[in-house]
C-alpha cells in the first residue's frame, strides 16, 4: 500500500460501487457487496485489493495474481485465476485511474491564509481557498474557490485563478488568466516576457511583450516548465492539455485541447498546435509552424515544417516517421556494404 | 490594446516625438503634431495607433491597414494606404521596439523593503531599491539603485547587484557579481557549484568550485535558466547577451557581448563563445571549445569542435550548415533510389 | 585566490598533512614541514600554493610553473621544475580535490530556525540543523543533524532528510526520503506527481501516483532538476550518484550507485540504470529500458533499446558508438562522391 506518511486512503468500497466509479461492468460471477480496501499492482495485490491488466505482456502475471478483483478487457476475462472478481472495461487503465482516484482523493484543502503569506489588500481571495506560508499575492489578483496555493508561490498583480486550481510550491505566475481544476506543479514559470528583441550591434532592443498567458480548464503543467506570455497576441493552452516537466512554451504559441507535451520538449514562438497533438520528450518545434490535430511528433524530433492532421513525424529535421525508419534501415545497410568491401 | 490589468500605458505622444524616439524619419506628408495613443499590429490598429512593417510577407496587410501611422522601410513606403502617416526607418522592428517601450515603460519601482523580507544587517541596500515580500538578502550583499528584487528571491552572501537590475520571483543567486540594467527572470539559478568531481569507484570526490559568475551590463537571463560558477576561473556573461529560458551554462564558460542563446540550449564547462554568437534552441556545445565571433549554431546542433568566426553550423555532430543540408538531400535521394529498385 | 567575499579559507597546512589528506606520497626531496596557504592553478600558483597536473597536455605549463608544490602522477615527476615539492599520486585530480576540500571546507552551519521560517509543530528538526528564512517544513517531516535548509525551500509533509544534507534555496520536496550527506541544489523539484494518465478524448484521466522518491547517501542533484515520484513503485537514486542541472527523471526510474547524469539529459518512466552509468548532456532514455552497469551514453543520444553492461552508445536512435562514428564517416564519403560526379 501507499506510504501512509504521504498518502491518505479513503474507503473501503463495495465492488459494485467501484464498477460504477470505474465505468466498468461487473462480471456475472462477481459479488457486488464484496469490500475492497486498496488498489495494488497485479504482482503485489492481496484478496481485499483491486488491480488492473492493461498490457497483454502481463497476462501471465494476471493469471497468477492473488488480487481479489481486477479490471480487465472482456477479451482477456477467461485468463483470470479462479476466485478473482472481474470488472470488465474497454479501457482498463482509465477504469483503474478512476478507481484509484476514489481510494486516494485529492486532500481537502484547509481554508485560510497562512500568517506569513502576503496578500495585497486589493486582491480577492475566496474564503474557501488555502494560501500557504510565504505565498505572495499581488494587487487585484483573484483566487477562486477551493484553490490551494502552495508555500512560497508568487501570484503577480492582476492574475486570475479559477476554482479548484492548485499552484505548486515556489511557482511564479504573472500576466495570466487560469481556468478551473488546473494543476500547476512546483517551480513553474508562467507569464514572464517572451524572448523578443530587435537585434542591434549597439545593444539588442527589447520589444515590450504586451500579451498574456491564457490557460483553459483541466490543464496540468509539470515542474519547472516555462510558459512565456504573448508579444501582442496571447499564449494559449487549451482545455485538458497535459504538459510534463521542463518544457518550454514560447510567446504567442497556441495549443489545442487535450494535447500532450512530454518532458524537455519545446515549442518556439507563434507556432500553433491543434487539438490532441502529442509532442514527445526533448522534441522541438520551430517558430511560426502549424501542427495539425492528432499529429504525433516523436521524441527528440526537430520540426521545421508544418505537420498535417494525424501525421506522425520523427527525426531532425523531422520527416514522416516511416521515412525516418526506412532511412535508418538504409543507413545500416550502407554501413554493412562498406564493411563487406 | 494591452490588458490594463497587467499593463500601464503612457502617452499619448506626438508623431514627431515618436519619430525621434524610434530614430526614424517623418515622411514629408506626415503631420508631426498628430497624436497617438497606442501601438498595435497592422491588422488591428486604428486611426490613433501606430504599427510597423518588418517582413515583406505582410505588405498586403500593410496596404490594407487602418493604422493611423506605421514604421516602414523607405523602399516600401509607396505601398502605404492613403492617409497613413509614415515613419521611415532602415530598422523598422527596432524603431517599433523603441516606440513600444515609450508607450509601455518599465513600471517605476516602489522603494523600500517589504516587512516579510529578511535583509542581513551587513547587507547594503540602496534606499531607492524595491525589495519584495519574502526576499532574503545575505551578509555583505550589495543592491544598487532602483533595483527591483521580486518576491521570494534569495540573494546570497556577498553578492553584488548593480543599478537598475531586476531579479525575478523565486530566483536564487550566490557567488556572483552582476552589472547594471540586467534582467534575471523568475526561477533563475546563478552561482551554484559547477559539475566538477574526481571519478572514484569508492565515491566520486567533489572538487571545490572556487570561482564566481560575472554578468556584465544589459544582460537578460530567461526563466529557470542555470549558470554555474567557475571552478577556479570565473563564469562570465558578456555585455548585452540575451539568454532564453531553461538554458544551461556550465562552469568556466565565457560568453562574449551581444550573444544570443535560445531556449533549452546548453554550453558545457570551459567553452568560450566570442561576441555576437547565436546558439539556437536545444543546441549543445561540448566542453573546452572555442566558438568564433558571429558564429551561428542551428537548433538542436551538437557542437564537438571549435567553430570559426562567422561560421554557420548544424547537425549532431555539427558540420558547416551547407554540408548538413547537402547531406539531408543526399539521404533523401538514396532513399528514393532504394524505393526505385 | 578565491574571492574572500564568497569563500572562507582554512589552513595553512603542512605539506606532510596535505599528502595524507590527498592520499598521496611525499616525494623524497620534499620537506613535510613546509607550509602551504592555498590551492591554485599551475599557471597562477605561487611559492606557498599547491597545484596539480592531471592532463599530459599541460606538462609544459607544469615545467614552467612557480607553484611551491604540485600533485602529479609518478611518471611525470621528472618534468617538474627545480624547487617544486611533489606529491605523487596515481589519481592527481582526486588528490587535488581532497586537498582543496581541506582549504575550503563546507561552512559550519549556524544551528537554529530563522524567525520567518514556518515549521509544523509535528515536524522533528534536529537542534543542530540550520533552517533558513522563509523555509516551510510540513507536518511530521524530519530534518537530520547538521542539515542546512537554505532560504525559501519547501519541505512537504512527511518528508525525511538524513544527517548533513543540504537543501538549496527555493527547492521543493514532497513524498520523498533522503539519506545522508546529500546536496540538493537550488530550484530542484523532488516528489511531485509522475506524468501518468489514461488518454481519453473526453478528458485525460490522471492516475494517482502512489509511490515515493528514495535518494540514497552522498548524492548531488543539480539546479532546477526534476525527479518525479513513483506511480506505485518508488523512484530510486542510488548512493553517490552525481546529477547535473535541468535533468528530468521520470516516475519509477531506478538509478544504481555512482551513476553520472549530465545537464539537460532525461530518463523516461520505469527505466532502470545500473551502477556507474554515464548519461551525457542532453541525452534521452526512453521508458521501460534497462541500461547495464558502466554503460556510457554519449551526449544528445536517443536510447530506444536496452544497453548492455559496459556498452558505449551514441546517436539517435542510439547505436554502438563505433558504429555511430563509422556511419558519420560513411556519410561524409558519400557526400564527397556526390560532389565528384
Amino acid at each position: 500500500m501507499a506510504d501512509p506518511r504521504f498518502f491518505t486512503r479513503a474507503g473501503p468500497f463495495r465492488l459494485g460501487d467501484l464498477a460504477l466509479i470505474g465505468r466498468a461492468t461487473l462480471h456475472a460471477d462477481a459479488d457486488p457487496d464484496r469490500s475492497f480496501a486498496d488498489v495494488a499492482p497485479l504482482d503485489a495485490a492481496e484478496a481485499d485489493q483491486i488491480s488492473f491488466l492493461d498490457n497483454k505482456k502481463y497476462v501471465d502475471v494476471f493469471s497468477g495474481s492473488r488480487a481479489g478483483a481486477c479490471v480487465v478487457h472482456p477479451s482477456l476475462a477467461d485468463r483470470a485465476p479462479a476466485g478473482m472478481a472481474l470488472l470488465l472495461s474497454d479501457h482498463p487503465y482509465r477504469s483503474y485511474a478512476l478507481i484509484a482516484q476514489a481510494f486516494y482523493p485529492r486532500p481537502v484543502s484547509n481554508p485560510g491564509v497562512a500568517p506569513t503569506a502576503t496578500v495585497a489588500p486589493t486582491a480577492k481571495v475566496d474564503p474557501t481557498a488555502q494560501i500557504g506560508p510565504g505565498v505572495v499575492i499581488g494587487d487585484r489578483a483573484e483566487i477562486g474557490a477551493r484553490c490551494l496555493i502552495e508555500p512560497n508561490a508568487v501570484i503577480g498583480d492582476g492574475v486570475v485563478i479559477g476554482d479548484d486550481t492548485v499552484i505548486g510550491a515556489n511557482a511564479s505566475l504573472s500576466h495570466c488568466i487560469l481556468g478551473k481544476r488546473i494543476k500547476i506543479y512546483p517551480g513553474v514559470r508562467i507569464g514572464q516576457d517572451g524572448f523578443g528583441f530587435a537585434i542591434d550591434p549597439a545593444g539588442h532592443v527589447k520589444v515590450p511583450q504586451l500579451g498574456r498567458v491564457i490557460i483553459h480548464d483541466d490543464v496540468e503543467v509539470g515542474a519547472n516548465t516555462t510558459i512565456d506570455r504573448g508579444a501582442g497576441p496571447d499564449t494559449v493552452i487549451g482545455r485538458g492539455c497535459m504538459i510534463d516537466n521542463l518544457v518550454q512554451i514560447g510567446h504567442n504559441v497556441e495549443i489545442g485541447q487535450g494535447s500532450v507535451i512530454v518532458a524537455q520538449a519545446g515549442v518556439a514562438g507563434s507556432s500553433k498546435l491543434a487539438d490532441f497533438v502529442v509532442l514527445a520528450a526533448q522534441a522541438g518545434i520551430a517558430g511560426h509552424l502549424k501542427i495539425g490535430a492528432g499529429a504525433r511528433i516523436a521524441a527528440q524530433s526537430g520540426v521545421m515544417r508544418d505537420v498535417g492532421p494525424g501525421e506522425e513525424v520523427g527525426g531532425a529535421p523531422a520527416m514522416p516517421i516511416r521515412q525516418f525508419w526506412r532511412m535508418q534501415a538504409r543507413l545500416s545497410k550502407l554501413l554493412n556494404e562498406q564493411k563487406g568491401r
